[in-house]
């Protein structure tokens, strides 16, 4: 009988075949995947102690068939059949690109990106971990930003418990060495338990593939090991209807790789994933963006604390907007880690009348040195709450997402977005008028909301209302307005 | 026996002359003032009823002698002695660049310009330019910006009690007519009074010669009219000794003029002003500035929000960088006129540490429409108090000036400022570090001050520190920090 797995689930086709030499560079399987006139082909991978799986995540419900190949006659000609039923609660599949500047799930529900960072959350052992998904269950982040590799840095000192590669006899004065020809199964089984996790909470996982902060040797390896390692890293985790692919963070921090190896990466998982899951890569400096407009690249992942070239962005690259970084709510030694909560708050709100996207991350110190951004834990900051209230702001937004608008119906001194004349979400930020000039589109009525964004209060001034008229606001700071056609 | 007057007061040589025709326009009176081999030519001005004046401010205590010029016999080859006596107290000269990119007066005392704005407080009558006055008194503001002509405009509909040129008839539909050949003395001196009051109070008065938010024609004349306009504007207003000139505010809303003109009406005052008192131009659009390289404009007059931009402007110009506009403190309906406090505070901040200069503006709604920033009156704000606080600090500061300094000694995350290796003014802003890593230069010690600009609080954290060491910081935004050579 055939083995059920839900629509966007993750099934494994495990098989048993040889476990000597080096079954993670010599054996070579894959199975295709068929339901009617179409096929998926999966590259299987190797598990350790003679254990070898096809991980398949199957997008469209019935019956599908599947036949293995491989170089290993134990391993080739294998056929199955799986049942795919409707998806679970809360599966709305992966999330896609629509309308140009936004997102959905395959379902069709909007997903509105509010992210946060945590570099290295999966490498700090189990009950911090824990923790960390404890946070993110109450917490507003439906993606979150993460490593494969280690990190090593201020506030970053430790070893990690499990490592991509197996260790090796380091040799003269080195500390490390691994064999980069092999993978540890018990670092991959957790990495992929992590992002199942996150899946189980509806969370993204934005996962970085590459990125400078390393004592390992990670950040800077042959061309051959990098996609020995991606072809693995792809058949083992792209199943997962949650994984984003961030190539690196701060790509250009690791000028040893040529512009032309981030084209090949991004062309490799292109090819190799095929899920065709989110893809993008994330700048340090403000004025070495990756070109965006390339076509593998799936949307604008952006460090950047100028906030206001949101639309310019957009325009620009013609692609959604994410500024995964915009500099993280804390108070440690480093400009781009203690920002106040208002301000957090403020550029999450500035990011979106933009048309665009925001991340957050927290970097209180305290003495573990357990700071969010990097480890996870708890989280202890002002703007979560506030971003939660923003999230839901824009859940009950139009589903086709906002644009830019202009200064019609209100010139809003920190931006104002829309949704043609359906809705208008307008910004005041450090502005605190009180009193306003609106000028609504002709022909309509419109509910007007006062939005505090800081005390999260939402207040009708007028259930409908038309033409030009002078409201009086609130006269604070950090105030929104609201305005949506009944 | 000689009149007296102060070094760089004003002193008026009085005449009766004709008082038939147009004396405004019929009558040229002038005066040749000698010291030893030094000669001033100043041109005289028609007060009515026959009375003409030629006001002097002489730079140089001593003797000086005179001999008038006229087109009428009874005004011409007048002469006199007058001695110029040493400077009382408060006096200090006019201001003058130094530095590139700083003021100080002329006797050498350091001038660090904090400004306000109250476009027509000389326009509404004693009662509330007496209670302006007394205001400034208190407040914080050494420059203030301020318009010949009455102001059209929101929240500014009153007609004034005195214009510059007599009222005449209007014609057909007509509100309003002038004789725009004629001046009208009484205007004249009100605004000399007020200018003079002013500089009783150590304020310099920026005049904005020409402006846009008009209703009665002045916005729009010929050039002849300017140019007889210019003329005795500066006859009778430039020998006070903290006069600014300012083309316009705005100039860039008047494209009736085109920039021919603007060029004409600066190098006007450089050919009649005697004292070639300080001149700039205001622009309204962030991308329309006047080019303030030109030869005439002695600093850039700024409109912008773009504070960041100071060090970029005093590398373009060469010359100090005043935002005389930042947007104003308040809550009306424009978003240039209602940011908080605490930004308008970071905006002087920002200005500082970019090594220029601010300005303030306040804009509160009150139900009499009184605005400080067009009508004067109270000050009601939060800002004129930290306003105070950072003047403090910049007379406190060496005299050189501050410059903008790269990440040494410290990372300052809204930017650092220095004079040299003697004192270093980095700013926090809505950064709020708990701890910074100082790295101060080699073979030097300094006292370490921590700066809450809101609060308006100095601690000495270190009384003497050198070298590179780790500082416990406030953890909290609107921070400074202050290092001084001891």
């Amino acid at each position: 009988m055939a083995e059920t797995v839900e629509r966007w689930g993750v099934i494994d086709i495990a098989l048993q075949g040889p476990s000597d030499g080096n079954p993670f560079a010599d054996v070579q399987l894959s199975a295709k995947f068929t339901q009617g006139n179409r096929s998926v082909e999966a590259s299987g991978f190797y598990d350790g102690d003679g254990a070898y799986k096809v991980r398949f995540s199957p997008d469209v419900e019935g019956e599908w068939s599947y036949v293995t190949a491989s170089n290993r006659d134990e391993l080739a000609g294998k056929t199955g059949q799986i049942t795919c039923v409707a998806p679970g609660d809360g599966n709305h599949g992966p999330v896609q690109v629509v309308n140009t500047f936004h997102f959905a799930y395959a379902d069709g529900t909007p997903y509105k990106q509010v992210g946060t960072t945590c570099y290295v959350w999966n490498h700090q052992g189990d009950a911090l971990e824990e923790q960390t998904l404890a946070s993110l269950e109450d917490a507003p982040f439906n993606k979150i930003r993460f490593c494969v590799f280690p990190k090593s840095y201020d506030y970053n000192k430790n070893d990690p418990q499990f490592y991509a590669f197996p260790q090796a006899q380091p040799q003269g004065d080195a500390k490390y060495a691994f064999d980069l020809t092999r993978f540890d199964p018990a670092f991959w089984r957790h990495f992929e338990k992590r992002v199942s996790q996150l899946c189980e909470l509806g969370i993204e996982a934005d996962i970085i593939v590459f990125h400078p902060y390393d004592r390992w040797g990670f950040k800077q390896m042959a061309r051959e090991t990098n996609d020995f390692y991606l072809k693995y890293l792809i058949a083992r985790i792209a199943p997962y209807r949650n994984v984003w692919w961030s190539m690196a963070n701060e790509y250009d921090l690791m000028p040893w790789y040529p512009m032309a190896d981030w084209d090949h990466y991004f062309e490799t998982f292109q090819r190799l994933d095929p899920y065709n899951r989110m893809r993008g890569v994330h700048n340090c400096r403000q004025n070495a963006f990756y070109d965006h407009s390339k076509a593998w690249v799936t949307h604008c992942s952006v460090q950047s604390s100028d906030i206001h070239k949101v639309p310019q962005w957009r325009e620009q690259y013609g692609k959604p907007v994410v500024i995964d970084e915009c500099c993280y709510e804390g108070n440690n030694r480093h400009c781009w880690g203690n920002i106040t909560g208002e301000e957090m708050t403020r550029r999450f709100w500035r990011a979106t009348i933009g048309g665009g996207y925001c991340g957050h991350g927290e970097t209180y110190v305290n003495p573990e040195e357990i700071l969010w951004w990097s480890k996870g834990g708890e989280l202890v900051g002002t703007s979560p709450a506030r971003i939660a209230f923003l999230r839901k702001i824009l859940e009950d937004a139009p589903a086709a997402g906002l644009a830019p608008a202009g200064r019609r119906p209100v010139a809003a001194c920190e931006g104002c977005a829309s949704t043609g004349d359906a809705y208008f979400l307008a910004y005041f930020g450090v502005h605190q008028p009180a009193s306003l000039t609106i000028n609504l589109p002709e022909g309509k009525s419109y509910r007007i909301d006062q939005v505090d964004t800081w005390e999260m209060k939402i207040e009708t001034l007028k259930e409908s209302a038309s033409g030009k008229f002078e409201l009086a606001f609130a006269g604070k700071p950090y105030m929104a307005l609201r305005i949506v056609a009944v």
